[in-house]
């Protein structure tokens, strides 16, 4: 479910990203998103931002609002001017209620985490993940969907959650969550597919996931487009191109500029790495599900 | 904007109204209109019903968040137990905060008002309306929806809208409000076209209008049905026919059920009467406009 | 922390119990608690009352808002004509999150719970109390709270907590839950001391306790009335006496009445067990904590 | 009713100015407001600050939750770093809605308004007051506040509300919304007081009132504290003093750091400018209001 949009380069204006583009998440794919079954995400959203010259660690706002309509997060977004920015909009898997601590992205010290997607098997799972958390992975949890939960696993692979996280240790940790849900998925015999798109930052650089247990469908859509700059003019927002090593990352569930061919698609599970000199990498992510007799019933996704 | 649905009969649960039908106003209606533009309703809802064994007084409970999440609307939906139901979900024209005194239905001693659609030129005409209100209509209204303003113009034509008010006086009063509105339109000649669904009842007869100023479109949908009463089993919800004059009327923004022959079109630019002993009629509803030279771009409603 | 309301008897409106008496919960309580150290219980509320004409199941109205401005819970209250209503206004422990799930009463199948005071360690034995719990104990807590975590090792000692659940089970199992309780803290040796007052009904019987680990100060405040019928005419509101069996109790943190008289407490340390018949009984409460070694400093309770 | 702060200086993070000292805002004063007969102050807040490098109009951020509780409040409160800062926790007024609309401060173009008190007469001047409005002034109001249409006032005196406004342009339609106000008591023969403390500013010089109508009681209290720096190490948060004309100032409605000797009190009935050079002056505010016979009962103000 729901759809993100991560930014990494230099400081631009939230809105740019939120709300100035056509096809922006907040006034278009909140309400039509063009790649998903599920085309509604009002069940909350949250931002999150760094500020640099002040200290290291993401300032977070979540709300329980659909975000087409909240004034705050429009205000903000005129006025947050980051070279960092997470923003996701929401739409809740059923059963899982609709509260602020529910919205994404999560925080921990300087890490920032979201999620677009469903964790198969996530009741059955949920007592088993966190009983493997160690006490601070287990404290920073504090709502109840699939999403925190993984995070949580995560965070149980960093040494430090609360101090300086390196590049490196993003991308162990990911890897271990996907490790401990492999475990998780065959001890527990989960016949029900599982949607993982994830992004994770320290604020400086940046790993995101786009996989899926489906061998028969694609995972959900993840895009990202690089260079020199990005700005807009009015609802024109493009990507400068840039010769040489880019400055400047957009990584989005689905395309929100007009110019389409600024973007390209993150690879069926697999891991992007963009590291604190900007260097973009890739990673094959693989499960071991053979032993599991997975419904033949593709679930609906959002 | 906006969807509705009313009823008057027999007492009913009201999630059988809301809930149970497969293409229902919360679980679907909310995400998937079918009959409009606008297919997300997601900006806050309301419910209204009259318990008459203990006074002639509408409940109102109205929120600001998407009623396709809302945990208390799902509660109350199984609880209440009611001859009259108003119920409403939202889409907020351009401008208009998501604020609870926003969402419909609006109350005013025993009677209820919601509104589907737009008033052209609403912004031009806020001032307009509110000094043609007495005191009474004026303090009556707390938020800022043009549809508010229409309940005030209606209630401005109720002699004492916080004493008894007859099905007379419900039809002459909602005459009367469109009255107003033509004179307003003409005046400061208003070129958007209006879209007035409108539903009102004092808690034993109901008056609704389907309208539009557009001659060359639809006015929104709104459908009907009547017969003995309405039940479910399971998903599958059926009016049971009466034989003679109906007990049991259900008027609705889209048919919910899945017996499409069930539901009757509420005619373009007329107004329905069901009356105290459920006896339906139907009067034109007509504005002199001819001198209004309105735009020829269709406003895309909700 | 918080303040609360139980009542059984005869069918009343809520708004008699909850705004009608001069110091009420919802307009003088939330505000300026009387017989509390923390006076405003402004982090959200809830309302629990059962309609047995319709089935056994409790309605829940729960919110995140001040109860004092809650224009929902006010037009409620004046609907809410039932034989037993649970009512109760919060105010967060520290680092506890203000969340919908997170206010009170608590319901799981035909059952509410409510809680005031404070869990001493419930940080240190918050995942030492979910892995004590089965399955459906453990899914049926949705928030964050100690109290929500209580009723989880309630329900763990009642064999169906979605079917009928008798008053002696509800006996049986608040007693089973105060051993739980009684083994976690020595265990492990919590030295901050808990204040719990409790309420549990089913619909027709309701159990409540009066309870602090602390020997050097008296538990939270908890009264009753008893009699004929409770009545208000204006702000005076009235318990009839009964001669012979009561056919009404309420029970509240704090008298709301005018007639003092008219309230006794619930002794420190004791359960109150209201039956189907109305028949009022107490048993003593009582934890074997000689090993721990408390910290002297009493804590600000709410 | 309600408390206020007013900030302008150097930048300092808004945390240290609400959280940090003993007695903040947001940890105190929205609880037990020393100097108020209303002491809870929980229906809603709102925080507005400027961010001169990217340009000149507010971030304004507002909620109907109690400040106390609210994370979001709490992380921006972290990282907003800003030479001038208006902050606002509200008690509303008898019949006034918990809506966000209704929170402070309220903003147009690159002004903040905030007000604590009450304008006596309301209701009955509500319509007077917006029939003076221009429209730009008429639209710039969305709720339902005393504060905001006197605010309407203020704006209506404002050449170009949307445009660059100069301090003096400031000090002149504070008098004249004193003005208007004055003429709108007389002529509605109002009797009840009005208590009427103000501060608003364009980012750079701020004016601030502290008046009311009642020769037998004191205003609500202001305070101001000047000096050379404002700043915090823990709990201890000084004014450093300057030697020569001040280049940072508190205003508030209550002393909120230990060291009392700091504050001083904005006489009774006066204004009290800030201008872009920091310089500080006084005018005194003045109604005539002889005729009015007003009634001796003096109103609980918050």
């Amino acid at each position: 479910m729901c759809r993100f949009i991560a930014y990494i380069g230099p400081p631009i204006l939230a809105s740019d990203l939120l709300y100035a583009p056509k096809f922006s998440l907040i006034t278009a794919q909140t309400m039509n998103a063009a790649e998903m079954s599920v085309t509604v995400n009002g069940d909350g959203f949250g931002i999150g931002w760094y500020n640099p010259s002040l200290d290291n660690e993401p300032c977070v706002f979540r709300s329980i609002k659909p975000a087409w309509s909240d004034q705050n997060l429009r205000n903000l977004a005129r006025k947050v001017h980051s070279p960092c920015v997470f923003a996701h909009v929401r739409a809740a898997s059923p059963g899982i209620t609709v509260e602020e601590v529910n919205s994404h992205p999560f925080a921990c010290g300087e890490l920032m985490f979201m999620h677009n997607g469903v964790l198969g098997g996530f009741k059955q799972l949920r007592r088993k993940m966190l009983r493997l958390m160690n006490d601070t992975a287990y404290d920073a949890i504090q709502g109840s969907t699939d999403s925190e939960h993984m995070f949580g696993l995560f965070l149980n692979h960093i040494e430090d959650p609360y101090g300086t996280v390196t590049c490196e240790e993003l991308v162990y940790a990911i890897g271990k969550m996907f490790d401990d849900l492999n475990v998780l998925l065959i001890e527990n015999d989960i016949r029900q597919h599982s949607y993982l798109n994830i992004a994770v930052t320290n604020g400086t650089c940046m790993v995101a996931v786009r996989y899926t247990t489906n061998p028969n469908v694609q995972p959900a859509s993840l895009y990202y487009m690089h260079g020199k700059e990005y700005h807009c003019r009015g609802e024109s927002c493009v990507m400068e191109p840039a010769y040489g090593k880019p400055s400047s990352i957009v990584l989005a569930s689905e395309p929100f500029t007009s110019r389409r061919s600024d973007w390209m698609k993150v690879e069926r599970n697999s891991m992007m790495i963009v590291d604190e000199t900007m260097r973009i990498s890739f990673k094959h992510v693989e499960m071991d599900l053979e032993k599991i007799d997975f419904e033949s019933i593709t679930p609906e996704i959002g």
